[in-house]
C-alpha cells in the first residue's frame, strides 16, 4: 500500500491546473475532437469531473462516514453531465473544475483528520465493503485516468497526419477500438 | 487530415506548463515511482522529451529542409538520457524542458514560414519518405504519449490502494504487462 493522504491531496489539487495549462486557449479544433462517435471531447471530460466533485467523492465519503456499512451508497451516474448540456466555454469549465476541487479538498480536510478514518468502511452497490483509503485513492486514480484520457483524445485528431510514424506511437494504439 | 501549424505550435508551446503544473512540488514518492524494472518514472519521462528537443525534432526538420530524399537522417536514440545520468532535480528538468521546448518552437517558426514547407520530403531510416507535416504531426502526439504515460505511471502507484475500484480505472488495465 502506497496511499498517503498528504501525497494524495497534493496530486488532487495539481489536477485543474494541469489541466488548465494545457487546455485553456487551445484552439477550438482541439477541443471539441474525440475519439469518434460516443466518445468524449475534452470539454465533456471535465463537466466529468466536475459532475464528480458534486456527486461522487466526497459525497460518499460523507455517506461512509455517516452510515458506515449500514447503507449502500447512491450508485453514481457517469454519464450525468452529459445531459445537462451546460452552454459553458472550456475555460468557464476549468474554473468551475477548479473552484469545486478547492471546496472539496476543503471538505476531506475537515472530515478525514487522522489515520484511523481511512481505514473506515461502507457499502459500495456494486463492490461490497469499500474502504475510505480505497476512495481516496480511486478519486486519484480517476484524475490520471482522465488527464490521460484527454491526452489520447488529442493524440487521435493526427493519426492519419503522423504517416508512417504511428507505429512507433503507443498513444494510437491504446484505445480498444 | 487535420495538421495546422499554429495548432499544432498551440499544443507543443502548453506541454512544458502541464507537465510543471502536474509534477512541480509534487512529494518525490509521486516522482520516483515508475511502472517496474526497466520503466521510467516522471523524471526519466522529462529527459526523454529534453532529449527530443536536442537531437529529434528540430534537428530533423532541418535536415530534411537542407537534405531533402538524398540522405536517411540519423536514428533518434530514444535511451540517450538516461546514459546521462543528470543530477537535476525535476523543478530543474521542468525548466530545462520549457527553455528547450521555447527554443524549438522559435526555430520551427523561423524554418517553416509557408504551407509547402509542410510536403516536402526526407528520408527516415526505416520508414523510407516521411513529410514535414508528419515529423511536426509526430512531434505533437509524441508530447500527448508521454503525458499520459506520466499519468498512467502515477496511478501506477496506487493499483492495489484503489481496493475493488480497480475494476473501473482503466488506466489501470492498460498497460501491455
Amino acid at each position: 500500500m502506497n496511499f498517503e493522504l498528504n501525497e494524495a491531496i497534493a496530486l488532487l489539487e495539481r489536477t485543474p491546473a494541469a489541466l488548465a495549462a494545457l487546455l485553456s486557449g487551445l484552439p477550438e479544433g482541439w477541443l471539441a475532437c474525440n475519439e469518434g462517435e460516443g466518445t468524449w471531447n475534452a470539454a465533456e471530460v471535465i463537466d466529468h469531473l466536475i459532475e464528480g466533485e458534486r456527486t461522487n467523492w466526497m459525497p460518499r465519503l460523507a455517506f461512509i462516514l455517516q452510515e458506515g456499512e449500514d447503507k449502500p451508497f447512491p450508485p453514481f451516474d457517469r454519464f450525468a453531465h452529459l445531459a445537462e448540456g451546460e452552454a459553458a466555454s472550456t475555460d468557464e469549465r476549468l474554473q468551475t473544475f477548479k473552484a469545486a476541487r478547492e471546496e472539496s479538498i476543503e471538505k476531506l480536510k475537515s472530515l478525514v483528520q487522522s489515520e484511523h478514518q481511512l481505514e473506515l468502511t461502507g457499502m459500495h452497490p456494486a463492490f461490497g465493503v469499500v474502504k475510505v483509503r480505497e476512495l481516496l485513492s480511486t478519486w486519484v486514480v480517476h484524475d490520471l485516468t482522465h488527464i490521460a484520457q484527454i491526452a489520447r483524445v488529442l493524440a487521435e485528431r493526427y493519426r492519419t497526419d503522423v504517416g508512417p510514424w504511428v507505429e512507433y506511437l503507443g498513444i494510437l494504439n491504446r484505445t480498444g477500438k
